[in-house]
């Protein structure tokens, strides 16, 4: 299974700014066309969505429902008010598994049920619990032209190992920079 | 004067690892020769560096001295022994200026001494301030392909204003990503 977290970030390193606002997202002017038609290019390769409980609390917020319709979710999240209210919105071509604990048997189950390619819709904590169990496969960026200062990074999660990726992509992406790392295995 | 922070960050955004380990840079694998004439041609269009108390102290730790040999260094610290250490090192050629307190009255002091190209030497706390007061011109990043999880990021500085930067060189560089954004005016 191939695991991969698709997402934006500050020229800073960060997802989010302070208390999760991502109103720095709208610095990013690229193709409008082109980056819809990527979006819904890289939407309908993926089978399946991890994501942690701050990123769904804050789809819920915004009034967004699932991340991805069609694909299953694993919920990560101890919180059991949560899973409740995401898994209300499950249907039978969008299950809800609500998950929690170590991701390594979690990300084996995921990979057993089926999955072949899996986004990590966020955040920087999932990613990171993630990458220090070497379960990150790629790592697709856009950058934007701002800094944020604080704020979430693309990985939180202490000291993480060594692992080194390859740069498959490094161009310009209208006013910001598109950057793919790819795991060197 | 035209201000840049020419650093390496890691592909979360961050300048070191915890207590400041500067080890992920053992994995930037450029072309070394052009590495090395990039960085001298750099080092020879500046006349000037500025540099934070934490960044001094690592050069001083890992048996550095001052950051540029030839340029007036003004080091950010209220520390008065780290500001006698430095100073001690200072010759005509090289001579230190300790500042502290607001950056605003030091950069326009520092344009005042004749200075047109500011080196931001580290750390993402003093890129912070500078970003803060609108007196980052330019970035200059090295992305180094492996992530760190946590440590300083490229800029640390609480919530910082929505200064929008120009994508001027987005490029492969070595195994790395090159970036460097400019300033919007």
């Amino acid at each position: 299974m191939h695991v991969i977290w698709y997402t934006a970030m500050s020229m800073d390193g960060r997802i989010a700014g302070p208390d999760d606002d991502l109103s720095f997202l709208s610095h990013i002017k690229g193709d409008e066309e082109d980056a819809g038609s990527e979006f819904a290019s890289f939407m309908s390769s993926i089978d399946g969505v991890i994501i942690g409980g701050s990123t769904m609390r804050w789809l819920l917020a915004h009034g967004e429902s699932l991340p991805a319709s069609g694909k299953p979710v694993w919920l990560v999240t101890r919180s059991s008010s949560l899973a409740a209210q995401v898994s209300a919105l499950a249907t039978d071509e969008t299950p809800v598994h609500v998950v929690s604990g170590p991701l390594d048997p979690v990300v084996t189950a995921i990979a057993d049920s089926g999955c072949s390619r899996l986004w990590v819709c966020g955040g920087g904590d999932v990613a990171g619990q993630l990458l220090a169990i070497d379960r990150i496969d790629e790592v697709v960026l856009t950058v934007a032209p701002v800094a944020l200062g604080s704020g979430p990074a693309l990985f939180d999660g202490g000291s993480l190992p060594d692992h080194e990726f390859t740069l498959q992509e490094c161009r310009p992406y209208g006013n910001s920079a598109r950057l793919v790392w790819v795991r060197s295995r």
